[in-house]
């Protein structure tokens, strides 16, 4: 018996599915992979569709086993019970199964109480997703492109913005986070992305990350824009930050954004596959506590650099590689974010992220648009 | 030892850490809960943040762990690892654990080894949140009035159309189901709602219940309208279905829609608290059958009723309970959806869908939208 790879997870919510079967649904499928022959076991409402656009092997209806079983068991067949009945039926009752490892534990238990070793296997299962095809990085190019154009256009809206006691305003309206968001995720969703809010966070709210940003843009403060959509049809994403200050920054907020510019600038040089994405991680903090940037605790509120310096950008907004303190090797065809910030609260946020391609000899920026704050 | 219940997960993607701890992140984080206790751990990333918004009875970091493990471990420490590093700390080294049956593998596997027996809850982990209160309806009834609204729009912009060729044209353009879904999903996003893309179908990929749909609609054809969006800023969601034809319907059409009415109807009439849904499933199976409406495979292909009757709804599209073939009974707050429908290749597909409260002596309806073809 060679290897059987299985998986029992949702399309829409699990990348690593959808990659290997091309197959969207918003419940859980089951997908068994031996040798080099793959099979989709679906209901049977799904059966026709999978059955049009799936890119595996077969396509199997799950109702004539969930219907044996409803007579055999006790209780409501789960789908380990259904794959069971799939491998029984393939001469395979109690072969081992390699799974991957954000397989439910529920499912995994009651494999094992069945009688099937399991094995669980790395994030991304399948390893080829790591590396993106010429195809899938087009793919992403286009979403970067699209999204640098709204994100320019709402920085530009920003910008040109009037001050009535230190609060933006545009067409006689206050300008809000949640203004600027709606505004990005429309021409977004014209464009054909979607996927989670963007942050628009703006003066201390911008020292939080991850915070969506709500109430009041300030003249004088740091904003912070954060775009990351998905591409409904493909589901490919992007992922690009900027920072902006309307009016005049203050000489502190000026030194940080050019800290963070050399900072993205300084992992990009050294960029390439076989460097240990924790010695990029380090440059920043270098280059960090050289111009007197700490990264350190204060009251209980950690300040300066608190994230890592970049992550794999595809189906998942976050995958795998991470460039961080953990030891990780780029390899070639990651995409990676590059994205170093510093964050002080009474002084604000800064971040700038770029997308690249990790080459053997250096790296493609997805990113055109200029960094400026 | 009180007993301990322990989740890992990212609450973008899990509605059961979202549900219990109100906090929302892109990234697994991990939340542990003794007697009445619940405690956040999260990266420095999220500190600041999960204090501010989380609700939860303390907020702990994750990096003195990660930090003290990265010391002592081989390789980069799991979330587990760090889940038992602060049982540890709280005189819980090997303290038994329940955990939600959906926790990956991996890391069940990992507690395991590290000496915590883990028993697997069900889903949802957190029986009360099957439970709607009276909070959650009325975010749930808004978020159903939104979406009535804007389905009656692209309702309206269907039946107004022109037709060229047995094509619909509106402002002298093609209306095809890419059209009718970003203007659904545009009308949406201004009244604060997102999520998954609509469902716009047209003749015979309306006979395939999850097919997004794709290119022009046609006059005459039955045409579903599935809109089931996620509030941006509750994360409570709707779900509703009217099917539509431009035109004159056939005859066969008007039969099935008539049917497939009488079947909500009947569904709703007989809904109360202790009602089994395998019943109510059956009575839908019933109506179809004594109007020659048979469920049945046709070379190879399901057609007629095939799938169930309704799923619960809440912070996901789709919980428990379900509406099927499988017994399962209603209960007093229960938030589900009715959506009985008929699909024939050739002649169409017709579904219908409201949402309902369970209530001890009936039901409270969400929709208000009429059902005309």
């Amino acid at each position: 018996m060679t290897d059987i790879r299985a998986m029992i997870a949702n399309p829409e919510k699990d990348a690593d599915i959808y990659w290997r079967t091309g197959f969207l649904a918003p419940d859980p499928l089951i997908y068994v992979e031996t040798g080099n022959s793959g099979t989709l076991i679906v209901s049977d409402l799904e059966l026709g569709r999978a059955r049009e656009t799936a890119r595996v092997d077969s396509v199997v209806a799950m109702a004539p086993y969930r219907e044996k079983l409803r007579e055999s068991l006790i209780g409501v067949p789960t789908l380990a019970d259904i794959l069971h009945a799939y491998l029984q039926d393939a001469g395979a009752a109690e072969a081992p199964l390699t799974m991957p490892g954000a397989t439910p534990a529920r499912l995994v238990d009651r494999l094992r109480a069945l009688g099937h070793p399991v094995a669980l296997g790395d994030s991304p299962f399948w390893a080829e997703r790591r590396h993106k095809t010429a195809w899938e990085i087009e793919q992403m190019a286009e979403a970067m492109r699209q999204t640098e154009r709204v994100l320019d256009m709402a920085r530009s809206m920003i910008r040109g913005a009037s001050v009535r006691d230190g609060v933006l305003y545009t067409d006689g309206e206050m300008l809000t986070s949640e203004r600027v968001r709606g505004f990005i995720q429309i021409e977004l969703l014209k464009a054909g992305y979607a996927g989670a809010p963007p942050i628009v966070s703006c003066g201390d709210q911008a020292t939080l990350p991850h915070e969506h940003g709500h109430g009041p843009l300030r003249t004088g403060e740091t904003i912070i824009l954060d775009v990351f959509p998905l591409s409904q049809q493909t589901r490919y994403g992007a992922d690009t930050t900027r920072t902006v200050v309307h009016g005049v920054p203050s000489a502190e907020v000026v030194k940080m954004h050019r800290a963070v510019a050399d900072a993205v600038t300084a992992v990009l040089t050294h960029m390439k596959a076989g460097v240990d994405g924790r010695d990029l991680h380090q440059r920043v903090l270098d280059i960090f506590e050289s111009r007197g940037f700490r990264t350190e605790t204060v009251d209980g509120k950690p300040q300066g650099f608190i994230h890592g310096t970049g992550h794999g950008l595809g189906l998942d907004i976050h995958e795998t590689p991470r460039i961080s303190k953990e030891s990780q090797i780029l390899e070639e065809g990651d995409v990676v974010t590059v994205e170093p910030g510093l964050y002080y609260p009474g002084i604000g946020g800064v971040r700038i992220e770029d997308v690249a391609v990790v080459t053997a000899g250096g790296y493609r920026n997805l990113c055109s648009l200029n960094w400026d704050l």
